[in-house]
Parts: C-alpha cells; sequence; structure tokens
C-alpha cells in the first residue's frame, strides 16, 4: 500500500511543480519547517513514485527541433504492452503514455525541421505499431502554458 | 535574433532534461567544466526562453487525479488567440499548445478521480471555446515514458 499524499506533501509537490531546482533550505523557509522534513517528504515522494522525474520543458522550436504528438487508437485485439516494450527503447520516442478513451497510446516524438527526415522517422515508429485503427498528428506549435500541477 | 545553441548548451539541456536538480557544481563536473560558464549558460538559457520551465513530473493516479488531454479543432474562421486568452487563467486547464495537423489546439486539463464532477469541469472547459469542429478526448491510465529531450 503506498503512503498517504499529506497537506506538506502536496505543498511540495506545488512548489517543485513551478520550480524544481528550489533547495531544500528554500523549500522550508517556504513551508516554515525543516531541512531536514523536507528531505524526508522528497525522498519519500521519489522512491514511492510519485514524483516521476525532475526535469525541464524546452522550447522545441528554438532549439531547431518540431514536437509531434501521435494519438493511436489500436485494434482491441493487439496487445499494448507489447507494442510499449518494442517503443520503449525507440531514441525518437520520448513520451509513451497508455490511455482510454479517444486514443489508447500518446506517443510523443521529438524530430528535426527537415518534414523529409521527420516523416521517416514517424513512418519508422507507426510501422512498429501492428493493428492502427486510427492515427492522429498533431504538430505542437507553441506552448502558450505548461503546469504539471 | 536569438543566441545559437551551442554544443555545451545542449549538453546541459540533456543532463537537465534527466534530472532538473543537478548543482551547477556537479553539472560543471560532468561536464569537465567551471561552475561559472555551467551558471552563465543556464542564465542565458533560461532568459532567451530555450528552458521553458523546470518542473516535476507527477504520477497523477497515485495523487488521486485524472489526466485528461483535450485535442480541439476548431473551425477556420475562429480566433486561436482570443481563446487561449480566455483558457489561461483557467485553473484547471494546466497546459495550452497550439497545434497543427489533426488538432488546432491541445489543452491538459488534471481533474478529481470523481467521474462526475470531471465531466462538468470538461465541460465548464470546452464551453468556453466557440467553434469547436470536433474534440478527442484522451485519459492518460499511465505514462511509460517521458523524456523532454
Amino acid at each position: 500500500m503506498r503512503d498517504k499524499i499529506t497537506a506538506i506533501d502536496l505543498r511540495i509537490l506545488k512548489l517543485l511543480a513551478k520550480n524544481a531546482r528550489l533547495t531544500y533550505k528554500e523549500l522550508a523557509e517556504l513551508l516554515g519547517t525543516t531541512r531536514q522534513r523536507i528531505s524526508r517528504r522528497m525522498n519519500r515522494l521519489e522512491q514511492s513514485g510519485v514524483i516521476l522525474k525532475y526535469t525541464i520543458i524546452p522550447d522545441y522550436d528554438a532549439m531547431g527541433y518540431i514536437h509531434v504528438v501521435l494519438g493511436v487508437t489500436i485494434k482491441p485485439d493487439v496487445d499494448i504492452g507489447e507494442v510499449i516494450n518494442v517503443l520503449k527503447n525507440d531514441e525518437n520516442v520520448k513520451v509513451i503514455q497508455r490511455a482510454i478513451g479517444s486514443h489508447n497510446l500518446v506517443l510523443h516524438v521529438i524530430g528535426p525541421k527537415d518534414m523529409k527526415e521527420l516523416e521517416r522517422i514517424i513512418s519508422e515508429v507507426t510501422k512498429k505499431i501492428p493493428g492502427i485503427e486510427s492515427l492522429d498528428i498533431t504538430f505542437i506549435t507553441e506552448t502558450v502554458k505548461f503546469e504539471t500541477l
């Protein structure tokens, strides 16, 4: 059984969502507690998997990349777990999410601005997925807001 | 004109994408350079907007939330900029992205596991968008891989 997320955990998570580089000291001061307590709670949140990752959100356009979101609907008889195992090691597939609703698999691909090369990458990824029923391709042109909590 | 992203910038960005909490000292040691240089490059990447944010990727399911992705296609005569201005201040809309392709607006909503309440939130968001041509609703059930670079 997972640890319950406490009120202080939630406040730590919200602060880290705004700025993941806050130090234990800064978090302790903002929340009126000790560094030791912050460090202990954060370790627990990391170990229990509540914090999947501390990362940056880059401006792909500024870096010369294109950010593509693939919304995949796979036929019911295909084992999505197996598909994911194949895609996991694909360097071009940066995000893999299981889902229900309009799509049952969401993939993010970061590729170059060269559209021919991008087409090749996307086609290589989709070729690895058997039983695609439908595929939505969305090219993100600008991230206006990005909050995770 | 934007600064060019240098080879050292790219190496810093990739390390921070894996762990945004690396200190200047740790980055300097990993890249065989000085803390001063790391700090200077990171400031530049922040100020030029290449680094949009340092954040955490949480496990929404573990936190008791549901992560919903709305793929919106808006009729060509609607001003998407105006729609975005309205949605920007909506607390429930965490991610707003302009796009082209299958959708021209991508929204992420984080809501409670109470499906009735979630339905109310999604309907409040979509009511703010005039001229919706089609709407895909995808509920993320598991994030298997999440890399940003």
